[in-house]
């Protein structure tokens, strides 16, 4: 049997002890525990009492078996099998407004690659009350265990859609009233000059390129985050997190 | 020979070929560039030819032992040997200041442990013209290749002083005239209803316990992010961009 195989496009998994006994204290459904054998003691005695009251299946296979399954190559012994990410559709990120009545608070991500910021832009977001976030399906990370872990659990309580084309996406939201806000450092713009008191979603570019030329040209307007040093860009996560931010600032004061 | 000795605590080293051709491009000392055997080719050459150039020496060594050297797991078949990164003294931070003509503007981090977050706040200070960084010498972590990595080249221009106290240095820093603003969740100002248009230095605490109790009662005031959500903290680094950006924004508005 290869184990690489196990997990298949059908489910995800959740590793490390710290992040198992997280999944096994929230609602989200486990097909399976794998452990390491010979690994009973320490919290993995925790995991298996929290596993045998949820009467979740656990699995003792040799740590080698456990270490080719392993997706991040921190998995402490254990490895939680659970049923893949449930992804929205873009409607039900402005139902989530609607039922807060709240104007819509959107984070687009066009192109994010790199799955620690993803999970972190998720916990920010989370944070700050955005309704719902919407990603590309390709040449983007997708929602895993790494973007989970990252997010300290923030996936499990945030909308997320996956499009096959942000900018109809974009056109699409523009015709429900959502104003489109891109990130771009060559506009004129400063972030803080923004007003974002208005139903928006708050476009962020890839790592390494910013938006895409035709979703730039589909924005309503563009800000900058000034640059004052010798470095001309900001980590993509601390970026959204500093437009994320001003946002719910001027919506809550 | 054991390789893993070369690097010494009297030297730190730069792994990867972006990174080597970057550290090449810089005005930095390198005392020796490691490539491993047969690897010359594509970016290698170029790697090769500038070093040339600067005449740096090259050492062709087998890739085993580049492995054994390397500390990232990333080096791509080239590790630079340099000098370690040359830490100032608090009273030069305020010297820069002095210099600028402009009030202090200082990032305190009380016990940022994970590389990442160190490397991404350098990179966000750096770029919001912060004068400079103070760390502790125990329990953190210091600059090496891969916050030099991750703060894309920042930690070659900011002045980072590393301090055997931050409480005592808090009481330095008042002394000179500098206000002390911590960051704590349990707070009740928020941290845009701070002025910051003063000589400051923003304190942020560790990734998992926030700023120790001395350090706390040592700030002049704390200030606190909205949450929204369910997750109840940021990612430090994305805190620490929050903050330095609100007072940036103040600072230049």
């Amino acid at each position: 049997m290869n184990y690489r195989n196990i997990n298949t496009e059908e489910t995800d998994q959740v590793e490390g002890r710290n992040s198992v006994i997280e999944l096994l204290e929230s609602d989200r459904d486990i097909n399976k525990i794998f452990i390491a054998k010979g690994e009973k003691h320490g919290s993995i005695n925790k995991i298996i009492a929290m596993a045998k009251e949820k009467r979740v299946i656990i699995s003792e296979i040799e740590r080698s078996k456990i270490n080719q399954m392993s997706q991040t190559d921190n998995h402490q012994g254990v490895i939680a099998i659970v049923p893949p990410f449930n992804y929205c559709e873009v409607h039900d990120i402005l139902e989530v407004a609607k039922k807060c009545e709240e104007d819509p608070f959107i984070v687009i991500l066009d192109g994010i690659e790199d799955p620690h910021n993803l999970g972190s832009i998720i916990r920010t977001a989370e944070t700050a009350g955005v309704h719902g976030i919407i990603i590309p399906k390709r040449r983007a990370a997708g929602v895993n265990s790494t973007v989970n872990k990252v997010s300290a659990g923030a996936v499990e309580h945030m909308k997320i859609a996956r499009v096959n084309n942000i900018t109809e996406t974009i056109r699409y939201l523009k015709k429900q009233g959502v104003w489109i806000c891109g990130t771009d450092m060559h506009t004129k713009t400063y972030y803080y000059e923004q007003d974002y008191k208005i139903p928006i979603a708050i476009v962020i570019g890839s790592e390494g390129f910013g938006m895409s030329r035709l979703v730039q040209e589909n924005c309503d307007f563009l800000v900058k985050i000034p640059m004052k040093g010798k470095i001309t860009s900001l980590n993509a996560s601390v970026s959204a997190g500093i437009v994320i931010y001003e946002a719910l600032k001027q919506k809550i004061k």
